[in-house]
């Protein structure tokens, strides 16, 4: 498992915004921000998605991903972590939406309307990069 | 030429970071702040980087680029610019980054002491997306 460096680690637990690259079908990369959850026992990220929009569809033809993460009192210092997505756990009630939601700062994120399509994306961490 | 959104243009205006999304010769993404500095007449967006780097290689095998930036007062709305690397400016003295440095708050920002290598990379902008 990939050892994030401790004096790091705070980016993961900490809730900043992700930058989330993955490659659409035609070779161009997509990026955008995400929430997410780090789960340090299991080296992995945890992200709210849907089954029906373009990042769900670029990693089911390639599931190579990486995240950025800037330290907010540091913009020049930054955590890249690429991996892939080693599992697409079905959300069908949304639950993970408002677990999310509380985390990035309010405790009262209900359920979205898309909740049906609602997945959670697991992606085990294969490489760190800092800065 | 692609235009932006006048809503959204100040993202591209402003010195704000944006995050750069390249892909690796493994098919994998890369993705990490940069600065940048927008030209409107042109629609491309600049880059200082240098020759020697991952991001340059990733480039020269794959010339597709995104670039994600974030509204500092308002988290949850984004720009997102996706497009190709159209020109590579050689920039021996490393004249460009003192100019960005100065867009980006600091007006004395020194010659980086890997000048020599240095190159401006220019990305054209083929396509956004927002929210």
């Amino acid at each position: 498992m990939v050892t994030i460096p401790d004096s790091l680690v705070h980016l993961l637990t900490d809730p900043n915004f992700g930058y989330l690259a993955t490659v659409r079908p035609d070779g161009v990369p997509q990026v955008n921000p995400m929430w997410f959850l780090y789960d340090p026992q299991a080296g992995t990220l945890r992200f709210t998605h849907t089954s029906k929009r373009a990042k769900f569809r670029n990693l089911q033809h390639n599931p190579a991903m990486a995240l950025c993460v800037t330290d907010p009192a540091n913009p020049y210092g930054y955590l890249e972590v690429r991996g892939h997505l080693s599992e697409v756990i079905p959300d069908p009630t949304g639950a993970f939406y408002p677990v999310l939601g509380a985390r990035y700062g309010n405790p009262d994120t209900p359920i979205p309307p898309d909740f049906a399509d609602r997945v959670i994306l697991v992606m085990t961490i294969d490489h760190v990069s800092e800065r």
